[in-house]
């Protein structure tokens, strides 16, 4: 038995450039290259004269694209290397580049599929992917690229609020009694009034008749509930749609807090107040913190039986939502050789992904954790039929619901790269989206942060200044990302502003240019409140934020996480020395 | 002197692949390809030990590679082909193309130069050329990449509407009188009085006060005025910012009727009726049409001065905004061997172009006109102050409004690729946005388009079923873009009908797959209405609707106009014959 079939790493370590692999890559390069010239030469025609003997452009073009490729080799953020943790971006697989290269050569625009035959297709089959991936039905439902995680975020709320006003374009009369039953009822149960209104109306008077409610007393203030720690595109989202942001607190962890959730659903449900959304977020962008989802689903159960009414529950799985592949068996499971889940992620979290099949709408960026360059999110959608409540082209949108939706009509975006379906294919391809695939390598980070988070909190402590310090890590991390700060090791009562300037001198340090020491790690900032994240350790001192800014620290590295854990204890003593610190 | 001087289109005939060119472009490539592997080995250190013996992944990647690669070759949709008019894509340059690759494989990430530090300062330099194009001062505006025209659009009515809401978050009391003229401010007051305040008071509290106000009694139902032919994209605008959209009467040029745009303008501000935005189009989708923008920004001035009101102007040039080009002469006048705009589009297509000065925001397309792969869409503002009615990071933001601001809180979406920063610099770079430049490139099509017109309304009857037919090239082409369809010769009364069904014959003949003859031309289709388009020639038959379908013919070939428009001529005869029409 080859011992490298132990390691479920080794059949990754070909798909990013090694001397060894590049001669391959290149080759296969120039005939992806040279496939499009003939291709361009075939079609081309007998207008396309010979070039003109004034080569000039074609110099200054070579040029220009040596002198790009001279400044991207100096001064470009150096994603591989192992002491780069400071954002959330991996290395991206080089054959999704170049699947991404081969494609935008032919230009196709996934808008429709007479401008992007083969990648519309392409992006069909990753439709299938990412619901198998999040176990949505992929005859029910569909899932399509966007720009990005804001994108698909806005699509899964804007959808979220304008179904809300389905019941009341469909209901008979005004009634405000009717009001308060209507404004929240569950999406399952609009879809299916809707589908069978479809039946027996025209869709387009009944798009019109849902237009005109844009302004319904009845949902005017529309909610969306989210934890206070959301990223600033909720802002941004809320503002967009002509919503009201209701932040809800956080627990110890990071996550959404569920009894506080539960207390302002009730809330608003007793005074038939409309909740457009609540937004849960497996990965938050600061923390990697997974909301538990599984509670919010035993929550919405809870309001549909007490209260007969529901919520739409998107989750913004950006930068979690593929961890969900830890999950997925291999056919052949006795043969798997990766970690079982159990042994990578808190209970919680595992409950937590398990019922992503329960939300409503999901977004997720390959871009993100599926080793795919930039630009590819996306946005998975339970029940297609959603999607009415956007739709633009509501006369071919009729109540079958076709699988194979054109992109345009019927989503947030537009024109949209044909190319960045190719890259994701590719990966998905490539990786496969299982516990053994792409499963291994998130398993790699998630137990390398877990690793990293125990190293720092038993970590002697040193002295800095002259005085005793400890790192502390706020918390042990759901994903791959860690938190952590040092502070004076003698004070119980803990000091936001003393605290954020020892941040800042590590980061600072950390990143400094030119430094002369490749070696030292880079680090990103996160702001937290110490209250949320150590409410027993903090004593407020007067007039004093609690509001603190500590290390981030994002460990999404392609190797095992026992050597690269090694490397990065190693990589912190640098530091260490670097801002003047030493051992007691 | 060289004879190729005189041709203006000579410079550009490298960029595209020529047999003469690939083996240097192929080279090129590699030096991409090896520059990059160079800089990955340089950074990606010790812990990336060498690739297993197995190397199973790595020939799956190359096969899964070559394999796509023959999909598209093999289906791809034909942009180089001269016969290929059906939808608006010009064949990319193929060193904008090498650009995005060669950043794509650094992974920039344009949200925030700490994730792009190359790509996010070339974004900052288009920028610069973007409000050099349009006639903004570079230093009193700017511009940014979008994924698309969708998303720019979207962020600019974003724009619009918020900014509304500035003059009651300052305004003391609440006098309903006051209401009426706050609601219709200048936007260059608005901005104005927002700096103003900024000197005086903290950003957070007045975005909070702002952020209150969103459900304002006199503020709903804000409108935005757009031509009735407008894109789906309007539609879905208005309704994701819980706008109104007013479809405005069109003239028979296609274009917004300026006497019904005045009207209901004055009528909303005798009424204090919120206008969010009046939105002008220059280049629709469906006809290429340009709105007269000098008569809409004289209709601004007038309401102005008679009402002491005014209107947000945002024109939507996705497609025609780079036709601004041919405004812009070179510094050696003299030598220049380009048409003179004057010879090329219609005085008052040249006027509108003109008046993109006066425009609030603008919306441009690289990956439409400029000869850039997607995504890349743009919006350019004249005012950078007007981007803090939505930035989410107001604390940042203070009264001075840096001129190179982060992209991620100020504008609508997040994450974005700083490879597509590369490829429209690189495009920039190469073309020049000049007269001499792209703007001889699109006088080319520009011309082509209007001899495509001439010639099919001067071609002689034909048989068609036993009965003589005539071409009708709908009306004069603004820019590139032409309408035609076949109707019997002696038929006075159009039939609706009747058009559509021969239309549909000749896009369905031309498109054809496996037809075998592949020099049959490629056409689109699109739905006008016969009162709009030919007031005078239609009678209405009872029952019947005037909506019809038309063939649509894209003209975005780099070549010299009288060699495409033989070969235009040649092509129609082919599809004549195929569709069994005859000479009489």
């Amino acid at each position: 038995m080859n011992p490298e079939s132990h390691d479920p790493l080794a059949r990754w370590r070909h798909l990013w450039p090694h001397r060894d692999n590049q001669t391959v890559f290149r080759e296969t390069l120039g005939r992806l290259f040279d496939d499009y010239c003939r291709w361009h030469e075939h079609w081309q025609g007998p207008l396309s004269e010979r070039p003109p003997a004034d080569n000039r452009p074609l110099l200054r073009a070579i040029e220009l694209l040596d002198d790009l490729s001279r400044r991207l080799q100096a001064d470009s953020t150096p994603w591989p290397a192992p002491q780069y943790l400071a954002h959330m971006n991996a290395d991206p697989l080089l054959p999704a580049g170049l699947a991404y290269f081969a494609a935008m050569l032919y230009n196709p625009n996934n808008v429709t599929p007479e401008a992007a035959p083969v990648t519309t297709t392409l992006e069909h089959e990753l439709s299938d992917d990412f619901c198998r991936l999040f176990g949505f039905d992929p005859q029910q439902g569909w899932a399509h690229l966007t720009s990005g995680g804001h994108a698909a975020n806005y699509e899964a709320i804007w959808i979220a609020r304008n179904l809300q006003r389905v019941p009341f374009a469909l209901a008979e009369g005004n009634n405000p009694q009717d009001d308060a039953r209507l404004c929240n009822l569950p999406p399952r149960e609009i879809v299916a009034r809707l589908s069978h209104a479809l039946e027996n109306a025209p869709p387009e008077r009944l798009r019109a008749r849902i237009d005109a409610l844009h302004d319904h007393p009845a949902l005017r203030g529309g909610r969306i509930l989210v934890a206070s720690g959301r990223h600033y595109a909720w802002d941004k989202c809320a503002d967009l749609l002509g919503l009201v942001l209701e932040p809800v607190e956080m627990d110890a962890s990071m996550r959404i807090d569920i009894a506080a959730l539960r207390e302002r659903l009730f809330a608003h449900f007793k005074a038939a107040y409309p909740v457009v959304a609540v937004i849960a977020t497996a990965g938050s962008s600061g923390e990697g913190s997974v909301d538990e989802i599984h509670r919010i689903v035993a929550l919405r159960q809870e309001c549909e039986e007490r209260f007969g009414v529901s919520f739409f529950l998107h989750v913004d799985a950006a930068f979690g939502g593929y961890y969900r592949t830890l999950l997925q068996p291999l056919i052949d499971e006795d043969a798997c050789t990766a970690p079982h889940v159990s042994g990578v992620l808190k209970p919680e979290v595992v409950e937590a992904l398990q019922a992503l099949c329960h939300a409503d709408t999901i977004t997720v960026d390959p871009h993100k954790c599926a080793g795919v360059p930039y630009p590819a999110g996306c946005l998975a959608i339970r029940d297609r039929r959603f999607s009415w409540a956007i739709s633009s082209q509501t006369r071919y949108f009729r109540p079958s619901f076709s699988r194979h939706m054109e992109h345009g009509p019927h989503t947030l975006e537009g024109a949209r790269p044909g190319a960045a379906a190719a890259a994701v294919w590719m990966a998905h391809r490539l990786s496969g989206l299982h516990r053994s695939g792409l499963g291994a390598l998130l398993a790699g980070n998630a137990l390398t942060a877990t690793h990293l988070h125990h190293a720092l909190n038993a970590q002697p402590a040193f002295l800095l200044d002259g005085v005793a310090h400890r790192f502390r890590s706020m918390f042990a991390p759901d994903l791959c990302i860690v938190n952590f700060c040092i502070h004076p090791a003698e004070q119980v009562v803990l000091n936001a502003r003393r605290i954020e300037l020892l941040s800042e001198r590590m980061i600072g340090n950390a990143q400094l240019p030119g430094s002369g020491d490749e070696k030292l790690p880079w680090f990103s900032r996160n702001r937290v409140s110490l209250r949320d994240i150590m409410p027993d350790a903090v004593r407020r001192e007067t007039d004093e934020t609690d509001d603190t800014t500590v290390v981030r620290c994002c460990v999404m590295k392609p190797v095992s996480h026992d050597a690269f854990a090694a490397f990065l204890r190693n990589s912190l003593d640098r530091l260490f020395a670097r801002i003047g610190g030493r051992e007691t």
